[in-house]
């Protein structure tokens, strides 16, 4: 929402005491929007807390009372104006006072702050907002369950690619404003799309203008700036308006994410323009239908429900969500800016992404990022700050979520990106705890019911018939293709496969000494290679997992090297194979696209701060909308056995298209083995076919790997490529291989 | 909800008409509460509805408009007095005038009426409701389809248990009052009980008395008439109290459902009494909780959510839902009165029955339905009326919803008895084809979210866990035994066994001539006991199943006894399973308790009106507190099979209780074999005890069926006996009872 009025920025200092009533001794010079976790290192001369276990130089602040101060002379106002200290986020409870005048006390994040300071100004102003330590649940140990009584991102309290670090500040656009008396508060537009799309019912409606001789202007603008749509009206009364064959917002793998621009012009008895309130629409609708073939499940009797709907329907067509999860790309927020998401969201755009989960454990988004995905035609899963905690049904705790909720809802609802509202994350599995009857949950139902009605809302991820998992390349002696081709499932939500960081973020973060090999105890620990989740030392590493599949790394660039073919193919083999269980299957979203810090090993597809790990350019072969695809039992092969490759043509393009002829070839050293020629049948819109399995008897090679080749005749953009291992037998090794090898 | 204003009936007369605009041409005298379809057929001396196919007799009259007149004189008021039309239901949506001026128009039969007629009144007036027609959504077939767009409960469209018989009229009571003009118009009485539920804090809110000078005095009375708690404060302030060591309401089986009254008094400033409002409360605390087990499932990658929690915690007590199915007894709702609730509600508790499902597709029952459960302690599962129906996103249907469910919301969450509010009947099935994403059933939570938060709120059953059926006791190739054994739910909310009416009924609704044997095509189809359900043609008498048990039955009587062994012993094996599978299961609910017609074959227990099947006695065995239990594979057994049952004693009581001996006996014909004697541990409180398993090789016997006992010693009350179906190996038959048989 872009308004007439700036915000002017303040001169902030910022101080910290041992409890509430003293007056911190030193003030330091503060970065707004920022965390005063900064503004005390930069003053103190810290080290960079991404590096090594720098970090932790910060735990001590997480219980001190802070205190932001600026100082400003009041402008010179007249009748007819205010001053208004306006701010989108502060962190975390607080209290602001203008010349020791309490102005307000609140808790919450991300409920903006408007206060009309006019009639407490002097002609020398001190502002001061004071913070309180970071929240935790009485009770609880240091972890993320601290973070359960409280609608602060559960992440900071530690995760396992994220150190305990609680940011604590002003995290977004801060500053005063001069106001009209009468102004705008708030300028709602509603549409309602025709059940074809042909057309528009628009409803705008203003808040605040105390004004009763004003009027509103409202203007609809399309993408070349010609006004589509108009109306003028009494303001505070709600104006409606009709748009005819409105150009949809589409997500750009799917058509052109189109913009309006809606413009509400607050207009005085003499016919000036007082004000006026901007933002972007885009036309779509939105829903979360039945996946196709989950209706007829579950057969027999006794017999439950169906799943839960999990296929986005965009405008009527139900397209394949293909994407990530998103986690906030710094560990504090407040340093993130436009430039930053852009950034990382073209990444995604590229990647052939649609969708970005924005994970309940962190923090919902700055406006930037919803305008950017706007823009590059990106839907947002969106989260409430909820995350693998039982949140608890106390009258408190609910009076905090519903102003925050409600806070958020009302800021992204008109975002033509959101696509899904959801509760939170994991909370109906057992280390969350939660239930359907949990009152946090019914409560968000409500305020998104109330607010948001046109936009479907999940209690959580997954709901049933969804699932997220593994994490790893390997559990429990299946492969991630084992796990893959033997879940069925209408949607993957989370789904990881960890990898190495590239050398240039391990050099960044690990000391020189300890770079190579890697060891627990040192930075590599610290950055989340060993010992990370779920009590597993191999975590995210993943030694062991390497070791079976490798002989030692000699180097850190061989290392490197492993780790990333494994992180690249098993990523490729879930994309590919959910993808393959489409239409049943909606959704792949792999955990996580960034992070908020350098780790040394992660899920991650881009390490910090948007550095590409291999495997994403991987993710981007298994996601282009129409390429070639195989079925593989497993990652490793043996000589002797009948090597199977199932074929298929993966579209998500809304087109007839082909027929193609694709072969599949086999490559291993100098060795080329086509194993397979077929013709396929044109393929059917946003249908997958299914061909031939391919069957080749692995022979003697000497190597430890081989690349399994599909090539599409006339389209070498549809090709496909694998890596799988392979080893000789022992016995034959002996027989045959001892001159060369041994 | 008791005042001290009383509710003085008219006298009514109505008539009908083809459309909105005409006069009725006749009037007839009208029953208030009723039906228009009964006065109409009183006036035009219709035969019985119940008998044969007469209700069709009824049809033409779902599409008239009906008009309801009453005349009275306008009673002398005085200053400081006003007269009141009040109605609790009108059935469906009606216009309401008084001396031809249009009061209320409005859709929906639960919302109540309430309307000052002081300022329309002459001396004579004509009170006068035009009833519409029956609501049917356009472009339905005659199907409950037709309901899917009206809070009208859709079973009047027809089921497999109902006839195509949909009521009109004034429902429940209705008449003018006289009040102050300074009158009360709702208490609400709120506590919340402390975590140990060792005391309550009460807040006492009154609306409507518009009466600055007079105050509000409330008092608590417990069963003993003593005083237990009083505030007192200006009228529309809200009061607060305490009550310190409540006694608990709490179901029959599980301890008394203690009730205590209420009683706010309006107090004028002389300290005169003008007004009071008495009601029953009961302090309990009730919630679903997540099922023993359940926080473990599922295991494995990827992973979707654990079961919705369906486990009843009553003041922190888990317990075991026994009950059933409740519909209707009328087909005409406003017949019903409080005795008819006592009686069928007494037969449930004494089948030890502690929860009833109020059935979505029926109506919300009227007060004495919740005095009579809070009273006998039996807790009420209560659906909104939608059921198997794609209920629309419109916003008409919406709006009509909302009001609706609102007002069934304040009506009821004063009773303990309400335990569970649920959206409605199998909503997330196919054959419904709603999901979490339909506004309805958000709008649904919304609501109870808001009005009474305290209640569980289940979207629909059954939800992922629970299930429903199946409704047979034999089902492609599979009798209930083993469709039981081989289920494992958190719930069981919906099962049937269909079985005959007694005899008594049968003959007061077919005719002698049809009576034996049983013909599609007569009145036994026409009261369901052919082609009644999901295009089987045979249910509900189900003779195909009754041929697989038994010959041919020659009379009536036989074929009753057959139907009936099946019935009993189908549902004693699904009860009793379902407490076996305890704790992980925590309910069983069978389809369903009574009938609101005379059906010839149904899954009732009691027929209509309140005539007890011979099944029920075997229900009420299988759901003592405290008793012995076998499994059985199958029902029907071979000779020189080896015959096994696993023995169980069943404690839902929550006291340590045994060591028992058990012995298993089978009888068949004259011979007798105590084929096991087990000397069982102590049995610990609210757990099962399993036993070991008693296997038998079955000899040659004469006869057709055997029993299996389980005796207890010196517990004859605990004692358990089953019939099992028996046959001689063809083989043998031929040889050794050549003589006896053939």
């Amino acid at each position: 929402m872009i308004r007439t009025r700036k915000t002017e920025p303040l001169t902030w200092i910022v101080g910290h005491a041992p409890d509430r009533k003293s007056v911190p001794e030193r003030f330091v010079p503060a970065t707004v929007p920022g965390a005063v976790q900064l503004d005390m290192a930069r003053a103190e001369g810290y080290p960079d807390y991404n590096r090594a276990d720098n970090y932790r130089r910060m735990t001590w602040m997480e219980d001190r009372f802070f205190t932001y101060r600026a100082e400003f002379d009041a402008p010179g106002l007249g009748q007819d104006r205010q001053l208004w200290f306006v701010s989108k986020g502060i962190d975390y409870r607080y209290e602001i006072r203008l010349n020791d005048t309490l102005l307000l006390a609140r808790e919450g994040m991300f409920a903006p702050v408007e206060i009309d300071l006019t009639p407490h100004l002097h002609p020398r102003n001190r502002l001061e907002i004071l913070l309180f330590p970071v929240p935790k649940r009485a009770g609880m140990p240091d972890d993320r369950t601290q973070a359960s009584a409280s609608v602060k991102p559960a992440v900071g309290y530690g995760w396992d690619w994220h150190p305990r670090l609680v940011p604590l500040g002003i995290w977004d656009e801060t500053g005063l404003q001069i106001r009209r008396r009468s102004h705008l508060r708030e300028v709602d537009v509603v549409y309602t799309l025709d059940d074809d799309l042909s057309g528009a019912d628009l409803r705008i409606e203003s808040r605040g203008a105390e004004c009763e001789e004003c009027r509103g202007v409202w203007e609809l603008f399309d993408d070349r700036g010609r006004c589509a749509a108009r109306a003028e009206g009494a303001v505070g009364q709600p104006l409606a308006a009709r748009l005819e064959n409105p150009r949809l917002w589409w997500t750009h793998d799917h058509g052109e994410p189109v913009l309006y621009t809606s413009r509400y012009t607050l207009r005085d008895a003499a016919g000036c323009d007082l004000e006026c309130v901007e933002e972007r629409i885009g036309f779509r609708r939105i829903r979360l239908v039945m996946n196709e073939g989950a209706w007829s499940e579950p057969a027999g009797f006794p017999k439950t429900r169906s799943a839960a709907p999990a296929q986005v329907e965009l405008n009527g067509r139900r397209i394949f969500a293909k994407g990530s999860n998103w986690v906030c790309p710094e560990l504090f927020p407040g340093t993130v800016d436009a430039a930053r998401y852009e950034t990382l969201i073209g990444i995604a755009a590229e990647t052939h992404f649609n969708m970005l989960r924005s994970w309940g454990g962190g923090i919902v988004n700055k406006d930037a990022f919803f305008e950017c995905c706007d823009r590059r035609g990106i839907m947002v899963w969106q989260e409430f700050p909820l995350s693998c905690n039982c949140y608890p049904d106390d009258p408190e705790y609910l009076a905090v979520l519903e102003r925050e909720a409600a806070a958020i809802i009302r800021r992204l609802r008109r975002h033509p990106s959101l696509a899904v509202w959801c509760g939170g994350n994991e909370l109906f599995n057992n280390w969350s705890g939660m239930t359907d009857q949990s009152l946090p949950l019914r409560l968000l139902n409500a305020l998104c019911y109330r607010l948001s009605p046109e936009i479907p809302f999940n209690a959580t991820s997954p709901l049933n018939g969804m699932a997220h998992g593994h994490y790893l390349f390997r559990w429990q002696g299946k492969d991630v293709f084992r796990m893959m081709n033997g879940s069925r499932f209408t949607a993957y939500t989370e789904f990881g496969i960890p990898g190495i960081s590239p050398r240039e973020v391990l050099e960044g973060i690990i000391p020189a000494e300890e770079l190579f090999p890697p060891r627990p105890g040192t930075a590599w620990e610290e950055h989340h290679a060993f010992g990370a989740w779920d009590g597993d030392p191999s975590t995210w590493l993943g030694l062991p997992t390497l070791a079976r599949y490798f002989p030692p790394a000699e180097t850190l660039d061989e290392l490197i090297a492993q780790s990333s073919l494994l992180q690249g193919e098993g990523y490729k083999a879930v994309f590919e194979e959910a993808r393959r269980q489409k239409p049943y299957c909606s959704m792949a979203l792999n955990w996580c696209f960034d992070e908020p810090w350098p780790a040394a090993a992660n899920n991650s597809l881009v390490a910090y701060p948007a550095v590409l790990k291999p495997a994403i350019a991987e993710v981007r072969r298994a996601c282009r909308p129409l390429c070639a695809s195989a079925r593989f039992a497993r990652f490793d092969w043996k000589e002797d056995e009948t090597f199977e490759a199932e074929v298929w043509i993966l579209n998500d393009v809304f087109a007839r298209t082909g027929p193609f002829v694709v072969t599949v070839t086999l490559r291993a050293g100098r060795a080329e083995e086509r194993i397979l020629r077929w013709e396929s049948p044109s393929v059917e819109p946003n249908r997958n076919t299914a061909g031939p399995t391919a069957r080749f008897r692995l022979p003697a090679w000497d190597t430890d790997r081989f690349g399994v080749e599909l090539s599409v005749e006339g389209h070498p953009e549809m090709n496909a490529c694998y890596t799988l291992m392979y080893r000789r037998s022992p016995r034959k090794r002996r027989c045959t291989s001892m001159n060369v090898t041994e």
